[in-house]
């Protein structure tokens, strides 16, 4: 039993059913295709990713991301290798609509992180990706001094049908990343749908990225997605922009009030910075390190990463049963018949529900 | 098999895994108990349903509400038997936090409908009520003059352990409800938790009620359910509230379009009320009817009963696929080791997940 069908025909090679990544310069696509020309077992892999090798890293992400079987049963044992080395960490969420500044705002924030002597990783969850092939990340340009970094590692979003597998995919980078040696991860989003809260499951601390009047307050609000951050962050605050920001940091701030208390005690905070000046950035950090101390201290962040942990299995086992079900050969057509009679009122949809889940069990 | 264990060691007295109703009045209660020594079949009750006899509809929503196997059985019968006659209503769903009055507007606008020629059945879903045994409905003195009402049926949420499963009975005591020939159905929610979305998935239309001043408007719209209102419904505006309420209607109204515009094509409507003095009460049908005149015009009720329906199949096979996972003899254990080693991060949330779905389908 797997828990993807591959859409593969041919599990004869390990190309297939993989998105290439892009390479980031000759020299290291060279040094790739020699590695994969290799074709390393999953205890090299594991033995390499311990010792920081970025390639390997790479290489076992791809592995993940694959929906060829075989590759499949070689990135679990990867990822079960590496689950030791992993968790010594901490898992940021960054989330903001598009134009808020995302990828200048990582790029200043992880050069400012590698700068204290960290090791950052940054993933995405970006179910869109499947249609644009990476609307986020995928243009590394836009973080040309990170990607740079001897101390970064950055990956674009996985791509796939749903958000659940994409969640999943990111879900299991995070602990190669970290086996890597990797201490800060970052898993950065867009400020659409329901992705938010796939992060928010994942991560230690939930940053938004905001710019002062977007005019977006209020669909934050709807979303919930202004109460599940730890800090909200007002780019762009320069030049003419600064008061404005000010402003909007006032409000924010009002308006946090207004959400119930959080469990880790932790009381959300408002700041601004500017991306492109690197003013305030250090505050941002700054912030992060207060709610860690705080969170350590009070065994919140240990018991949330329990919680996530038991989430993420029970999630899958959920996915997993229903995939099961629908994808059923005895179920499929009967489902259709019963859509049918229950549209037309023929049946109740609980009658319905029980001659299916009847031919289902027996 | 059964959509739910019972939890009744005996199954010889159909009195086991009933919640006894309250008696409306002791001849009532006389005519109920000679009924019931008469354990009519399933057939017998469909027939008096129809007939319109709410001691028979009584009886079979009891049988829905039990937990003991034999009632499930025979309670599917009668609500398949009674399917071909039910749908011929219009379902309200009226939701409000503890104070905005509900029950008072319920009895008022109730009594409004039935003064109309309407026949009115009012139920609730209050998954609370297994705790404090009915904390909506459950006082039936607080709408006296609608319980005497001859065109009126009134019945308590269901109890049950878990929100899916009181949705569930209500959403069958509908199918019973209008095979009785109640044309106006009303389910009350309380404005806590996630059962305004349950009740949102069974009604055609979905009131809010509101007050002036009671501080919070944000909090409906965190949770969305400001969005899914089709009208706001101001109550409590009488005397010296007159002015607060209007002042509260223009807020609300410029709140909700700030919304982005809904499928049936509907401009929500924002009015005020005083379920006392009985002023505005005529206007809350107006705005309801100038609705199913357009929504009815337009498909969008035929659709979205078609669409409710496939949803109310679809969430019970879910439910059903989790409930005999969870208790699957094989799994409890199995489930309970590999949480642990999930949580002391010795294998990962999907290779536990794997280990499990394996164990299960084999």
């Amino acid at each position: 039993m797997h828990l993807e069908t591959p859409e593969n025909k041919s599990a004869l090679s390990e190309i297939n059913g993989i998105n290439q990544p892009d390479s980031i310069s000759d020299a290291v696509a060279k040094q790739i295709q020699q590695f994969r020309r290799k074709q390393p077992s999953a205890n090299e892999l594991i033995t390499r990713i311990i010792k920081g090798d970025k390639i390997a890293l790479s290489r076992a992400i791809t592995l993940i991301e694959s929906t060829n079987i075989k590759h499949l049963e070689k990135a679990n044992e990867v990822i079960q290798g590496c689950l030791p080395y992993a968790n010594n960490s901490v898992r940021i969420g960054i989330t903001g609509v598009p134009g808020v500044g995302k990828s200048t705002f990582i790029e200043a924030f992880g050069k400012h992180l590698t700068s204290l002597g960290k090791k950052v990783a940054v993933l995405a969850v970006d179910p869109s990706s499947s249609i644009s092939h990476g609307s986020i990340l995928g243009d590394k340009t836009r973080m040309e001094e990170l990607v740079k970094d001897e101390n970064a590692f950055i990956r674009p979003s996985a791509s796939g049908d749903s958000l659940g597998g994409v969640a999943r995919k990111t879900r299991e980078a995070i602990i190669l990343c970290e086996a890597c040696g990797f201490d800060t991860i970052i898993i950065e989003t867009v400020g659409v749908g329901q992705s938010e809260t796939a992060v928010h499951s994942m991560v230690d601390f939930f940053l938004l990225l905001k710019i002062a009047g977007a005019g977006d307050e209020l669909q934050g609000i709807k979303r919930g997605i202004m109460e599940m951050a730890d800090t909200i962050v007002i780019n762009k605050a320069d030049g003419d922009n600064i008061s404005k920001a000010k402003l909007a940091k006032t409000e924010f701030n009002r308006a946090l009030h207004l959400f119930p208390a959080k469990k880790s005690g932790w009381i959300p905070k408002v700041t601004t910075c500017s991306a492109i000046t690197k003013e305030g950035i250090n505050d941002v950090w700054k912030i992060i390190s207060d709610y860690f101390d705080l969170a350590k201290e009070n065994q919140y962040f240990q018991n949330k990463r329990q919680e996530q942990n038991q989430f993420w299995m029970m999630e899958t086992i959920n996915e997993q049963l229903k995939t099961h079900f629908y994808n059923h050969p005895d179920i499929i057509s009967l489902l259709e018949q019963n859509k049918k009679a229950v549209q037309n009122n023929e049946i109740s949809p609980f009658a319905a529900a029980k001659i299916l889940l009847e031919n289902y069990y027996k």
